[in-house]
């Protein structure tokens, strides 16, 4: 049999029927290449949104179960209009819903998990079809519910089948690939050709409109190389590896803005509450980061980001966990951002750091962690013009 | 277990998140009042045409397996936000698509026929739901197709599982119940607390905003009681049922417009070629009504009606049909009106013929045509209004 190659398109890429028609000729003029593609799509344009807003109008609390039905709706039509598309195109082509396609996932709805696919069935399919359209951001239960994987879905999907059917993974969308930093924060910015698993994990942002880091874990795992490329162009795109060949010291930086830095002085020294306060911010789902803890004088000194917007419900809860301590102050301070630049090179190259604090050596920096592959630090945002430049410059982003 | 009521609610009923949660409100009502139910929806007001549209736009013939596909994703949004919006009201209850209820069907797309449904899947349901949510229209292959049952498909899904389930079946749309005559006709129609599946099946205007002859059929087949009313008020609807208790002796009026008088003269007396006609025009899919056939002086004249709009279509068939008799000759007459009365009561009442051209005796009959218990004549629309004014009186619509 010939090649499989797994396609990924995501909702913009078939917004409307006139962009339907455009990815069916691309998948077409792919077949004609040799290949039988196995093709992921999503929900057209924002059809997710707007099912979610239908929900919420009928329902102050949308039963998991009865949103993920609903929601899973949205990839059957893109699926259906696709394979139509293609079927007018003279491809032996047809779709496949969640249960068609045998996407077994754990039940825990709106955040399940691909558990298999009936990759059998899939690949005799392949035998009589150039394409398959599956549906992606889906799966179904052992007891037949319908489930869907969360954000980012889609992803998730192609880079499981690929896994399954042991190919590569082709991730289409509006974005030409991965790029050193946001373009749109400075127009500079340069798209990357290799980038590892590794420094997406470390930095969602660099793939963050492209990929999604769930997805990336999943191909980490399987070994799944990935290729991110723009739906309508032919421009040459990323490949997101286990290795890059290319290894610059550092490949990409991120920008995080609206952070506020949040103190805690006087903690006993004792790491159980640590624990609890920091498990209990888990649960309540709010991005900490950048945590930094110092003991002084036998009393535990904790410092770390929230987002800004979330600030007010995150003091609530904090003072409730916090009620019985009285000696502690809580301290917040708005309007910072969040630099950080990572490299899978920073492994083995010295100095990274020293180069990091030499070019923003004019700019008070309120705190730094580290990683591995990554160095992040916080200052104001009056800096974040003069910082950026200096890092592009030092790194050649 | 409780008495299990199988309801069905049509598309305009369930337009919006508004008319969803009535529509939810009711059903507990019902469950409060000690009953199970098995509720069919149908795609929300204009879902399914919006997306027949679609396909249109990326195909220029939708390929009929994806068109099923795409179409049942339509009752599926209906399903699963009704479900939610009674999980709101502490209503135990669950959606269930095509697949999950193991609704059978033929594989013919568009136009499937229902085989069976998991009843016991179903009936366990019920044992820890008080409502299970089903999407009407649809159902798959055994091999795992979606298929749709054509126009009407929801009557007939809630009608058949009523059969399956051994219960009664609830109609609400839109409209209160099935009239003597359409409403839009005349605002004098009176709404009828019975009719006889016979009646709706010879006349299928009576019933045609309301319920879909198909489902009526099955329901005679099985002896399902059928009651049409409407959604959103408590008047009383109509019982659709084997035997009309109250046996008038006719029960409705219909009358349709646009009715072209097809007249072949002078056919050579061969009923194989008359059967050819009618034949190749069935499978063409033109409504062909109204045939009568006199012979005089060996060769056969006949007459039937067709619908204006087709005439253009009708007439290129016929005359490739007819090119080996240049003998013959063939009319068309527009702008006629077709006016029926229907009445189980005919059976066993005489006279009713002599009543109906007793009312039109100032009128120009064009063609009658009758069954057991129905009449039908053929008139200019000018007439009309006094026709059926005349009939109305005559036989108390």
């Amino acid at each position: 049999m010939n090649d499989i190659v797994v396609q990924k398109y995501g909702g913009s890429s078939l917004a409307d029927s006139d962009k339907i028609k455009r990815v069916a000729q691309k998948i077409r003029n792919r077949v004609s290449e040799g290949y039988k593609l196995v093709v992921i799509v999503s929900a057209m344009g924002e059809t997710t949104n707007r099912l979610i807003e239908l929900a919420k109008e009928v329902s102050s609390k949308p039963h998991p179960r009865e949103l993920d039905m609903l929601l899973t709706t949205g990839e059957q039509v893109s699926a259906a209009l696709l394979s139509m598309s293609l079927n007018d195109l003279k491809v032996e082509t047809k779709s496949l819903n969640a249960f068609q396609a045998g996407i077994f996932t754990s039940s825990n709805f709106s955040e399940a998990r691909i558990q298999k696919f009936k990759v059998e069935k899939i690949l005799k399919l392949l035998e009589d079809h150039d394409v398959l359209v599956i549906t992606g951001f889906q799966g179904i239960t052992k007891e037949g519910d319908l489930t869907t994987l969360g954000r980012g879905g889609s992803d998730i999907s192609a880079v499981a089948l690929s896994a399954a059917v042991g190919t590569h993974c082709e991730i289409y969308s509006d974005f030409p690939g991965i790029f050193t930093f946001d373009p749109r924060l400075h127009r500079n910015a340069k798209k990357l050709k290799y980038v590892t698993y590794d420094e997406i994990l470390e930095m969602a942002s660099l793939g963050a409109r492209v990929l999604h880091s769930r997805a990336v874990e999943i191909a980490k795992k399987y070994d799944v190389k990935i290729y991110c490329a723009s739906t309508f162009s032919e421009e040459e795109g990323t490949y997101v590896v286990a290795d890059n060949i290319e290894q610059p010291v550092v490949t990409g930086m991120s920008v995080m803005e609206n952070q506020t830095q949040v103190t805690i002085a006087n903690l006993p020294l004792n790491y159980s509450l640590v624990y609890k306060i920091f498990d209990e911010m888990a649960q309540k789902a709010f991005n900490v980061d950048m945590i930094s803890i110092i003991s002084i004088n036998n009393k535990l000194n904790i410092s770390f980001t929230i987002i800004e917007e979330e600030m007010e419900n995150f003091d609530r809860y904090l003072k409730e966990a916090l009620s019985s301590f009285d000696e502690i102050s809580v301290n917040y301070e708005h309007g910072y951002v969040k630099l950080s630049v990572v490299g899978i090179g920073m492994r083995n190259e010295k100095g990274v750091a020293s180069r990091f604090f030499k070019s923003l050596r004019d700019i008070p920096i309120k705190m730094v962690t580290t990683s591995e592959i990554k160095i992040s630090c916080l200052i104001e945002k009056e800096y974040m013009k003069k910082a950026t430049d200096a890092l592009i410059k030092e790194f050649d982003l």
